[in-house]
Parts: structure tokens; C-alpha cells; sequence
């Protein structure tokens, strides 16, 4: 979820002596105090048609709002200006912060007006959140990292990724087309752009539910190796093998990409490179340079940017630690060490808005069963960041690069890119 | 042209005492002293399957040899040992080293043994270079350089880029097309990829002889303002507009990017970047988002590179001044900055490799005229320049990308690329 940061320790309102209202205890500001802030953090988020209010209090709005922001306590309206970029989160989760009214339309309201990701703060930025937090991704870290995601309940995911349980962007051929039928497009896309043929071997990195595994092995003779850390992922993707018979053909590993051994005709990853971490990208190409045949071709599948920025604080802390989206140029440092070529890249964008709508509209359909699962906090942490992320990608914030590569000396190479599109 | 390079000062062989043959004023090593040295060069090579001799003195040879370099006195062979990057080049330039045999055949076996492009000596070495030479890529650098490279004669050119006179990579829908054919495909590709319709105001920069910005007008029904500064170039570009009745349509101006004016829907650079010089590319970037519209889309078509490396110091030297071929990575440089979304990368090494195949044989069949134009040196020259080139496609020492790419807050945004591949 991508929200304009505050900047910590700026414009921190000094308490006043007036208090009241709903609670007696706390003391609040007077109105007009009330007011001032509202409106600096209206102005703070480039003035969009919103409203915003603390519940018995103040209230501020720009004309035509789309939505309005209802605030229920003093506490909450001072950590949301000291540090807006977690707090807006935390308390929309609590419940302690309501939107009344368009919550995607307030976002993109939001997020519209934001500066594009800065490169500047990054470096030294990054670093503290990072050595702040200890979410690193050594062998150790990135287990636990996924772990806190991913094996939250395979139960909790059907709900609302289909009967794929593909957890990444869909490709839709047609923008009308289902979910279901924009991920199995995902899947020949990807396959299409590997140019598998049948006996081909495959190594997959990060395989979540292992839906392209099987689906490589099913529909295209590939034989494959699939690699993840998650041991509920893990658990359910070989069972779905099994059922299909084609446990001989696709082989589930839970083990990290870093030990993956042997060698293969395609390797492919999609999905996991977010969770990598930059420092790591060099060790990425290292493993596929290592595996992948001379004549081979590799693809990986990622969010990204247009250039290098922090991780959203909130996301980072309560949905992917250890999370990092790379600039298209970041992910240089896998392929140039080791003279990799791209062939191809091509930014799905638009298509995991489309994707993330999808989710979102599905998990809307069930938010009962989740809230008898997990709790009402859950539900709308979850809600917040569907929408969000959805956001994100529908302005620009967030981009969905896949890159297709081969050995820098490789003329076993696609000739054209016809032959993705016919047939 | 690439060639591995030789590390000056090493290898310096002591004279002896030894003279005779066909040089009599000059020293030259004895038999055994020179086959050692002829061994040497071999060996630093790669030991390909090759014969290298001095007319009239050592020979030494690898089995099965391709071909037989020839070196006609001893001075070039101390060079070679010295400085083989250049003097190879000069020394078949000038003819005092012949190659007997398959001289494609010949580099390609030597390029397929180089080391891929190494980055460790770029910064340094790269900065040297230009600093001895001075050739900057500044306004009147730029203008120098070329010059001296493209306003050799028309008349020249004509012989063998045959009548489109595109002076790039050709996109070839087939392998067996003609470079007529896949000239013309190519400016379908780029204005396919552009979504080019009519009435779309583009922008141009470095249009060489003019045939895509007529193209896109005549096909398209575009506007087009083409920017170049070879004067050769604009004066036939304009005979050629105003021939076709597109001169109201297309306008031709002397002028240097950097001097880009007013804005367009559409902004495209093909072989221009090459000569822009990586401390450049921030401001091609800041030309681009100055003149290109919220919902607008560039291409930028350049040789590359899987990592970066200087510049071949032969190439640098006589045919190109100032050039460098990027890598993909640093492309980056020009669109960072700036917000700019890659929507779509495509790499047609193979494609500039036939290309130049189709060049080199019709330049092979005009040698004659070349001859009567300049002079037989020249005309070794661009052999050895155009068979390099090739082989270094041909190889993976070279790159060709072509970059699609839009305002970062644009959804003006084509939704797949099947539209590329169909009608």
C-alpha cells in the first residue's frame, strides 16, 4: 500500500489545554487547533477531494469529497500526523480510523497526488528500516519471513485466489476475461515465452501453490523441479500433483532457492523476487548461472518500479517483511554479473490492478468466513491492503516486470516474438 | 569490431640479431624467437584454428585451420604484440597483414574465445580514452564526430544500405526476407510498438537519412519533426520528403537533440543513442519528459550490451569517435531520472547480425566503386569493420534493444502486445 510518508517528528501539534468531548481523559485541541491540523494533513496528501474529521470534534474537507475520514480518538489524529504512512494503516485496522464511502477511490485520490518514489532517501533510509526491524533475508530470516505470510491457512487463500491458487499477477489476453482464465493465460504466457517443449527440465524458483508446475508438466511434457520455503505451499502442491497423477513429472522441493542443485533447460521464477532482497540479487544470477544449460532460457517474474524506493513502511511491517520491489535497474545486478542477455521485458501493470481487483472482490464475498477464521482487525488489514496494492499498480506506483533472459552466449534465442501470439 | 585486446607493454619481445628476408634494413627475430612470439599471439587469443606467419620468416599454426593471417613485416608484428587492438585493424587496413581463408570465419573464432566484456576496467579505462582523444560528446564534439563518420558521401552509402538507407538494425518478420523487406518491417515494428495513429505529432531524434520519419508520415499519417546533425543526411532526407509531397508532413532540422523543442505524442530515437555518451543520457532523458505528453509513448532503439565494456579501441578510433554502445542497465540513466515506465524491451541481436551480412554483400559487390570513391585502404577498412560487427551480434558481444516506454503516470498504456502480431 503506497500512502505519502510524513515525515517523523515534523508539524507535531502542541497539546492544548482544552479538553472534553467522548474522551473526558485525554485532553484535546479546541476546534480551531483541530481544525488546523486536519486541514495541514489534508494539504500534507496534496489537498484530494476528501473529508476528514476526529469524531466529535473538528472536521476539514476540500469540495466534492469521495470520501471522508473519520477519526474516532486524539491519539490516533496525533500518530497519524507524527507518522501517517503506519498509522493510517494500524488504525484503519483497529478500526480506531473509518472511511466513509469510496475507500479505492479515496486511495487513488491519495495516491495520485504523491510524488513519485523518490531515489534520494533510499540508501540510508532503507538500511535503518531494515537494521531497525533485523528482517533480514539470510537462509533464516527469509524462512521466517514467508512463514509469517504465506502459512497463514491454505484455507484463508482459496477463498479468494480461485482454483489456480496462482498469488501473482494474471495476464488477461482480453480485459473482460475471468480470473481463473487470465491465470492459466499467465501460465502459457510464461510457458510461450519459455518456449518449453515437452521433456524439457525446469527449475522453478518460489513456487507458491505450484499451479505453474503442474500446469508446465500437464499441458507442455516439461519435467520440474519447483523450490519454496513454505511448508503449507509446499504440503498442498503435492497434493494437487498427486491427484493429477503427475507426481513423477513435478517434483516439490521445500528447500531455499540458494540450494538449489543440478542443471536445467528453463529455470523460471515468479513471484519470489520480491522477497529476495537486493543485497541477494547477485547470489540469484549466481544459482541460475550455475543450473541453467548453455542453451537455456530463464524467466523472472516481479514487482518492480520505474526507480529504486523503500518498501512501503506498513506493508512491510504487517504484510511482507523482508519485502522489497526493485527498479527495472535494480534487477540488472541478477543478470550482469554473470553476462546474462535479455531477450524481453514486458510491464503487466495495468494487469495486476485488474488481478488485485479480482482478489479484492472475492475476498469482499467472503469476509465473513475470514472474519470467523481470524478476527474483524484481520479483515480489514486485509481489505486495506488489497485495495492499496491495487492502487498502486493502477497509478504507477508499483510495476510487474517479467524478463526473459538466456546465456550471454546463447543462439538457441526466439527469433521473433510472433509465435507468442498465434496458435 | 571486436577483438580481444592486447595488454600494452606486455610480451614486448627483445630484436635480435638476426635480419635478412624481405626487409633487409630491419632486424628480425630469429626463427625460433619469432615462432615463439607467433605462438604467443595465438595463445592470447584463445588458440582458435588459425595459422599466423611472417612473410618470409616463422610460422606457427593450430590444427585445422579457418584461416591464415599473414603478416607482411616484422614492424607489424611487434605492433600486433604490442597494441593488437588496434593494429590489427590498421595493419589490414593498410594491407600489411593479409588474411588468406574465411576472414567472417576467422573473427568469429576469435570473438567466440574473448572473454565476455569484462566491467572492471570501464570506468578508468574508458575515461582515458576519451581524454587522449578528446572526443567529447559536447554540442560541437558531437557535431565533429559525426560528421566524420556519416557525411563521408551519400553516393557511399547508397551502394549498399540499398534504397531505404536505413543505417540500423532491420527487423526480419523471417529469417529469409530481404534487407528491403526487413527495413521496411522494422519501421512497421517501431511504429506498431509507438501505436503510432494519424494525426500523432512525433518527434524524431537523429533520423538519419530520413526514411522512418517519411515512413511513419506516408503510412501513418503522422506529423514528424526529425532532428539530425549530419547535414548530408537532412539534405537528402528533405529531397526525399519533398519527392514523396510529404514535405508540409515531415520537416528536417539541423539541430542537436539537446536543442529540442515543443512536445509530441510520440518520441523516437533509433541509432542515435550510441552516439550520446553515457554522461549524456540524463539529459536525452530530460529532452524526452520535456517534450513528451502525459499520455505519450517513446522508443529508443541502440546497440547494447549484457554489461558495460569500453567501446572496441579500433572502431573508436577510425570508424566511430565518441560512440558507446550501452548496457541495458545503464540505459537506465536516461529513464530514471525522470519517472519514465519500460512497457516493453525486445532484443534483436540476431536481426543486426543478418543485417550486416546483407551490407557486407552488397558492399562486397560495389568494391569497385568504393575503390574509385576512396581508395583500397578505405575499402579493407569498412570490410573489416562490417565483418566484425557482424560477429559481434553474431556472438553476443553486442546487443541491439529496443526500449518502449511512457510517463510513469500514464494508463495510455497498450494493454498487450498482440496487436503487434496481428493484421
Amino acid at each position: 500500500m503506497k500512502q505519502p510518508e510524513a515525515s517523523p517528528g515534523n508539524h507535531r501539534p502542541a497539546p492544548t489545554r482544552h479538553g472534553g468531548g467522548k474522551q473526558p481523559a485525554a485532553r484535546r485541541p479546541s476546534p480551531e487547533t483541530g481544525h488546523r491540523l486536519l486541514r495541514r494533513l489534508l494539504h500534507r496528501l496534496g489537498d484530494p477531494p476528501l473529508g476528514i474529521e476526529l469524531e466529535g470534534g473538528a472536521a476539514a474537507a476540500n469540495p466534492d469529497p469521495v470520501a471522508r475520514i473519520r477519526i474516532r480518538d486524539r491519539g490516533t489524529l496525533f500518530r497519524l500526523a507524527l507518522n501517517g504512512a503506519i498509522e493510517f494503516g494500524d488504525a484503519y485496522s483497529d478500526g480506531r480510523l473509518e472511511v466513509d464511502g469510496d475507500l479505492d477511490g479515496m486511495l487513488e485520490e491519495i495516491y495520485r497526488r504523491a510524488p513519485p518514489p523518490s531515489e534520494a532517501p533510499v540508501g540510508g533510509a532503507r538500511w535503518l528500516a531494515r537494521s531497525q526491524r533485523g528482517r533480514s533475508n539470510s537462509l533464516r530470516g527469509s524462512r521466517d519471513n514467508i512463514h509469517r505470510h504465506y502459512d497463514i491457512g491454505n484455507g484463508f487463500y482459496s477463498l479468494w485466489l480461485g482454483p489456480t491458487m496462482a498469488y501473482t499477477c494474471a495476464y488477461y489476453p482480453r480485459p473482460d476475461v475471468s480470473l481463473d482464465e487470465a491465470q492459466r493465460a499467465k501460465m502459457d504466457h510464461v510457458a510461450r515465452k519459455l518456449r518449453l517443449a515437452p521433456g524439457d527440465e525446469v527449475i522453478e524458483a518460489g513456487c507458491g501453490w505450484g499451479s505453474l508446475a503442474i500446469h508446465m508438466a500437464r499441458h507442455y511434457g516439461a519435467r520440474v523441479r519447483a523450490f519454496n520455503i513454505s511448508s503449507e505451499q509446499v504440503a498442498w502442491a503435492r497434493d494437487k500433483a498427486a491427484e493429477a497423477g503427475l507426481a513423477r513429472q513435478v517434483e516439490f522441493i521445500e528447500d531455499d532457492y540458494r540450494n538449489i542443485q543440478g542443471s536445467c533447460d528453463k529455470f523460471v521464477s515468479i513471484g519470489m523476487l520480491e522477497h529476495v532482497g537486493l543485497d541477494r540479487y547477485e547470489d540469484l544470477g549466481g544459482v541460475i548461472s550455475r543450473c541453467l544449460r548453455p542453451d537455456g532460457l530463464g524467466l523472472v517474474h516481479s514487482i518492480g518500479r520505474n526507480r529504486p524506493a523503500p518498501m512501503h513502511p506498513w506493508i512491510e511491517k504487517r504484510i511482507f517483511p523482508g519485502a522489497y520491489p526493485p527498479s527495472l535497474w535494480e534487477m540488472g545486478r541478477i543478470f550482469q554479473p554473470y553476462d546474462f542477455s535479455v531477450l524481453d521485458v514486458e510491464n503487466l501493470r495495468l494487469h495486476y490492478a485488474r488481478t488485485l481487483d479480482h482478489w479484492r472482490a472475492a475476498f469482499e464475498r467472503s469476509v465473513e468466513r475470514v472474519a470467523e477464521m481470524f478476527d474483524k482487525r484481520f479483515v480489514r488489514m486485509w481489505r486495506l491492503y488489497l485495495a492499496g496494492s491495487a492502487t498502486a499498480f493502477r497509478v504507477g506506483q508499483l510495476q510487474l516486470f517479467q524478463v526473459l533472459f538466456a546465456p550471454g552466449r546463447s543462439n538457441a534465442v526466439p527469433w521473433t516474438r510472433a509465435d507468442l501470439y498465434h496458435g
